[in-house]
């Protein structure tokens, strides 16, 4: 992507960004469950019919790889790339076979970071919609920003 | 693991599960990188160096995906497998090459679920540790968990 990276400074809340898209095929589910998440709604068609999800159903995990997959892509143009420190993540509808993801992430808040006096702290919510606009994932997460301007003790916050 | 699968009533308060332990290879890390975290801190030791981390690091992602098959493999012994609904996740520390990681889940709390009766909804905290019992990740979950008897609607809570 050729979006320019943007520092604390560029930043505003309200601010939104829209990643590329990412389909999601049954052969990547079952790979990702194999390694990480092996449990038979997450690696079998059959096996997962008569289970919770009632069909083949991506790792809440391989949903979350994904979108991050997307947003280091152009999906959320941070200069010093994406750092975070955690956040709160909900899985509100399973990601299946066939699906087309895509990110919509807004930026909720801003901090300073006393730790940090170079960097800030950015709070930003990222929803991802499968391809009939359904919100799969909402993840909160809290991101350190880098400040453009380093060298001036007496710039404000 | 030979742990018997525990349902709804199995599960109090405080109770406790460990799991078993995962090494982290550089190798791992890389290409957990390259397909769905594909930045310098995560690919590469050397472009690594001057970066936040100050030497190659794990995706946090690849941490969480790590702890998934740790608590799928008897780490979380729960009948019909780890439901998650979402939680709140935090990176502590980097998880570095030769890591050796082991999840230690506390339940939390109990509750039930209105809208799926044959179920409650469990809250777990897993803390993963290093080998050096350094925490790198808290992961705080709800679970939907199955009850063992599903045919009393006269059953108590």
């Amino acid at each position: 992507m050729s979006s320019p990276l943007l520092y604390l400074e560029d930043l505003v809340v309200g601010q939104r960004f829209l990643s590329g898209t990412y389909r999601v095929e049954a052969a990547e589910i079952k790979e990702f469950a194999a390694k990480y998440d092996p449990q038979p709604f997450h690696l079998d068609e059959e096996a997962a019919l008569d289970s919770f999800f009632g069909g083949l159903a991506a790792s809440g995990w391989l949903t979350a790889s994904i979108t991050m997959r997307l947003l280091v892509d152009g999906g959320l143009p941070i200069a010093g790339g994406l750092i975070g420190a955690g956040g709160e993540i909900s899985w509100t509808r399973p990601t299946r076979p066939g699906d087309v993801l895509q990110v919509e992430t807004e930026v909720l808040e801003l901090a300073s970071m006393p730790t940090r006096p170079t960097s800030g702290l950015v709070t930003v919510r990222s929803r991802v919609r499968n391809q009939e606009k359904k919100i799969v994932q909402i993840f909160t997460a809290k991101l350190v920003v880098p400040r453009q301007v380093q060298n001036s003790i007496s710039k404000p916050v």
